[in-house]
């Protein structure tokens, strides 16, 4: 049986693309050992922090090594088993990478009810990224009823569940898009009233009055983007306000290896006792199950919406990868093997 | 009765200075009312926020005005009383600002002890930077045994005893001043074994270098300075690690109201998955009574230091102020009437 895979073969410097990595297609075995169990790729996951780790600088854990295949979730459908917990045609999460097959550990798969959720949910609201977004806002954030609560990537992944969590909390949100299309989303779709295209604006002097028209202050941020747009924010935090650090993507593309200025803004943070805080979903990986009970019952009830862009074939991982960083997915980027 | 005053007439722009201030007599009547004070300011208190009041842009609270007495902390004794709650000949705390005489509610003053400690301690470390020091480490650093913390400023009113009792928890202490005598002072006098004179560094990058030698990694940063050694010691943040922001005094002289520019950092605390934490001392003001009980008997058993520099002359005042920003004092400024 062949299996295809994407090799990650060079670091980027700027954006990401087909040129970082090689296609290549090799045999794979399926004689499994006891507890082996032979999965097929359908859904293959791209996420920002992908580009973290292809920095060269970046503080975070060693770069992702090159040379073998680009690590990733993927949905996948099992062909073949040597594990009592697992038939032929279940659905299971793996973190199996960019390639069509893999052998996995039975303990490296997470079975999937195909009758909770469509299983592609496993990559967007009900994995990482609605683990990221209902534990950095619940916990990091701490939202009350009347905050006002700013999202960046506000139709992303994670920002299109976080403005939905704080509006349940009765928070007034604010969602901040590259794009008049998503923001007419989020108010039709979602039903968040105050939005912001950042690309409407000139720099951080001019979405800084904008926000000061919809706000008197600004109790939870929670920053995808960073960049100017969090300069703009950082100094309308309010008195003991919450800056939730979740991505950074405006600096992924270069700016984690020739880093970018911005204005020094801590005594901001001083004035208001206001609190900084990064966060990873990895934090709260032990409380997965938690979120799920809370949150697979919102999408069954269709409490919570969720959308996912989808890019058909194997082939266009790379591209798709690259597309987070252009605005171009609503929603969970997902490539549909 | 001449009451001399130091009125606030105009806005500094970089340092501030007797230019900025001027020096008025006139008379103060001595007939009180029922529950009024007649006070003599003794002691005199500069600290770094007065410089935050008077910029211009800042967002903390409405800038000092101007045509007034400037505001700060007081030493005084009483000249005359009808209040039942104080007699002739008592030392008080009051915040009556750079003025010799006031006139005073009973409800605005606190009455000290001269058997407890010395009454200058009221402006220092039994006063507002104690308080700040004591709560700022304990409670938004949260030190362990065997955290490395670094605190800047580690030779003035907060950070000489932050550094104290950050030993006193059990943690590897790192203190940074800008000049030998106070680092010899550090290890001789308060035991701090690791010290860095900032100004033996060729900016951010050389002075991380040295800061690497010293630590595999810094668990709690208390921040009284800001600027370009901060940008040196965030990517050097531990998992979890704790940033205090307690002053941003390199950016005080002109830097709120022209703002510097500082490399991104964010993507360092979504990393770590640290914590940057703004306080005031007023956070705990509830809670003053609470740093007596723990820090007063350290002073009187000797397991505390403290240290101050004290300018005569009521004149020196707006001098004193300057001197903080030009790291010519050793522990708490005072200026002796």
């Amino acid at each position: 049986m062949k299996n295809t895979q994407w090799i990650y073969r060079k670091r980027p410097l700027a954006q990401v693309g087909a040129e970082h990595y090689e296609l290549i297609s090799q045999e794979i075995a399926d004689d499994l050992a006891k507890n082996e169990v032979l999965i097929e790729a359908k859904y293959i996951s791209v996420d920002p922090y992908m580009r973290i780790q292809q920095a060269e600088s970046s503080s975070w854990e060693a770069p992702h090594p090159l040379d073998c295949v680009q690590g990733s979730g993927v949905v996948a459908s099992v062909l073949k088993s040597k594990s009592d917990a697992f038939n032929e045609g279940d659905w299971v999460y793996a973190y199996s990478g960019w390639q069509t097959h893999a052998i996995m550990h039975a303990a490296e798969l997470t079975k999937l009810n195909p009758q909770q959720a469509p299983v592609t949910t496993a990559l967007g609201v009900l994995g990482m990224p609605g683990r990221t977004a209902w534990f950095g806002l619940t916990e990091a954030g701490k939202p009350k009823a009347g905050d006002t609560v700013v999202v960046s990537a506000a139709a992303g992944a994670v920002g299109s569940l976080v403005v939905q969590f704080a509006k349940l909390h009765g928070a007034k949100v604010i969602g901040i898009t590259g794009s008049d299309n998503k923001n007419r989303w989020l108010s039709e779709e979602l039903g968040i009233a105050h939005t912001l295209n950042y690309k409407r604006f000139n720099g951080a002097k001019d979405f800084a009055l904008a926000l000061k028209e919809l706000t008197d202050g600004v109790d939870i941020y929670f920053d995808n983007v960073g960049g100017w747009i969090t300069d703009a924010i950082i100094p309308q935090i309010n008195l003991r306000g919450r800056i939730i650090i979740c991505g950074q993507i405006s600096q992924y593309n270069g700016g984690l290896d020739r880093v970018e200025l911005s204005p020094r803004f801590l005594h901001h943070l001083l004035y208001k006792r206001a609190t900084v805080q990064g966060i990873l979903a990895r934090d709260y990986i032990h409380r997965h199950d938690e979120m799920l009970r809370v949150v697979a019952p919102m999408i069954k009830s269709g409490l919570l919406k969720y959308t996912e862009t989808m890019v058909q074939g194997f082939e266009q991982l790379p591209h798709a990868l690259n597309m987070l960083f252009t605005g171009d997915n609503v929603g969970k980027m997902i490539v549909a093997v």
